[in-house]
């Protein structure tokens, strides 16, 4: 497989993303990259590689460009080479841990939709307390969703979950403000029903306060929505792990005290870090690109690499087309 | 004041309730109650006194009754004789710790709406950081909202703040996706720019993320969004603590140092319990009407009971009423 990477893009580029690369060329040995990205700043962590294409740049979108302006006028920044790498079938894949909405335009500008999906997801993994994590889209690649898309939503979250995850039979799940069927707005109800008339393992509305104990394997909601939810997580995890810091600091005795609890807190924070699940996945392209997060450590990016990786091993952009035009005409 | 209670809803009712009346009594001198529910439950908590009358009743509005059903047909409910009392001049305002969406059916349908205010919003105070809290609407009250319900949530909300908090000059946020206006859906942009023009102190778009750092004082959203930011809140601060209890008492050595921490744990949980600010007040009702937290013990009950008494005794419903009148002609 050949995989192209935006090595500048991230807090701790491009440490983080050479060091992710070169485990994932330690790891897959039918992997092929092509980096782009500033040679001299990658050069202190790159070994040599038949297997590794460097392409240059010194341009780089920042993490506050506007997403439609960078991509239309940085032809040549190392995301936006990574993504055209793609369309021009020089790759199969792209990861990069960038600008996210620039790497959303840049996605659908350069290498579009896959046949048949009308919008394409955001689509993070997210911690689950038992470890198993949950998928969640749309996370904000499409604000005004209709319940097509979040049908879609769907059908792509359930392949990527058994084709990559190795889940079963995903438990699918509908972002809802009740348990009850009748909950919500015009969009959840009409969902709701739309979605119980699909063959897909659908388990039902599923509220914010069940997420991270597992609720469903797959949860779809439109982008506002999962924003929201996802940033409220993120928001409250890190809020209360400060306070715990500054609580436990503030005498010698708990200082002590909290030095012995140290691996315990450190499993509960290892356990609400996602970056462990790998990226969020652009589903809803006509080729896999993966969003790193943009605080990967060399960990983390190899597992956006994996999951690129997983993606295309396991053909899945194909089986979400097929089984979108399936789900058409036995719609029809 | 005369305040009608409904002593029959929540989790601990009525011990929880009644000693949270009691409380109450003692506190202020010039309130009096109308205490509904079953008198044999609720004597064993109860002292005489002038300045309480007792309505028995033995229909109750369970957790889990569909709130407009419940309503119509359980006309002797505690809760619905609470506000029906309200509605018939003999009580000033009304507070329940029992079915949220039965409450605001019954507040709607029974009381109704203040002048001029299109959709009421559900309300509660929730925690940040350095203990101020903040205000969250709406929370549910109503799905599908317009740009003109969130610019009334906010004249409603500054209202609230300003009159019964304290605060001088309460920023309002809006609820968005990202920092910069021209983000998120229509609603969200249309009430950006409503917002703008007023005479509030709008600090614009707040992020989910950062509301428990205390971004804004004042936060306004649909209440499909607003539901979910809440749940979400709720379901991580929950998990999270759970997480900690299970490996903080997985073996002796770790129960000792967290032995030594349980002062600083809970005080971490405290600042995370909101139900120390008070219930969630159903604003834009004709009278005040506060939804206590389901698991209200006798301290989270008196503070639903003290907010609805500065409601009142701060006429914070005329003050709505004309703030509005007044924003109405301006626009005109």
């Amino acid at each position: 497989m050949r995989l192209a990477v935006d090595a500048m893009g991230g807090d701790y580029a491009p440490q983080s993303t050479i060091e992710g690369c070169q485990l994932a060329l330690d790891t897959y040995k039918d992997l092929e990259l092509i980096i782009i990205g500033d040679n001299e700043k990658m050069a202190p962590y790159l070994k040599k590689s038949k297997r590794v294409k460097i392409i240059h740049t010194e341009t780089v979108i920042e993490a506050d460009d506007s997403p439609v302006k960078a991509v239309r006028r940085k032809k040549d920044a190392s995301m936006v080479q990574a993504v055209q790498l793609v369309k021009d079938g020089e790759a199969d894949a792209a990861v990069s841990a960038g600008n996210t909405g620039a790497l959303m335009t840049a996605g659908l500008l350069v290498i579009g939709r896959t046949k048949g999906i009308e919008r394409p997801a955001l689509s993070p993994m997210l911690p689950t307390l038992n470890g198993d994590g949950f998928l969640l889209l749309d996370v904000g690649a499409n604000m005004e969703a209709k319940s097509s898309h979040l049908v879609q939503y769907a059908i792509m979250g359930d392949i990527y979950m058994k084709k990559v995850r190795g889940v079963e039979n995903p438990r699918i799940g509908l972002l809802n403000v009740g348990g009850e069927s009748g909950k919500g707005t015009e969009l959840v109800k009409q969902t709701y029903d739309d979605l119980s008339k699909l063959s897909l393992n659908f388990v039902g509305n599923v509220e914010a306060r069940d997420l991270l104990e597992g609720a469903a394997d797959v949860v779809v909601c439109d982008g506002f929505s999962g924003n929201l939810v996802l940033k409220s997580i993120e928001g409250t995890a890190l809020s209360l792990f400060s306070l715990l810091k500054e609580e436990l600091t503030s005498s010698l005795k708990n200082k002590l005290a909290a030095g012995v609890l140290k691996p315990s807190f450190k499993r509960v924070k290892d356990k609400m870090d996602y970056s462990e699940y790998g990226g969020a996945g652009l589903f809803g392209l006509n080729a896999p690109v993966i969003k790193a997060h943009g605080s990967s450590n060399k960990q983390s990016f190899f597992s956006a690499i994996k999951q690129a990786k997983i993606m295309h091993d396991e053909a899945v952009i194909e089986t979400i087309r097929k089984s979108i035009e399936n789900t058409k005409e036995a719609g029809e």
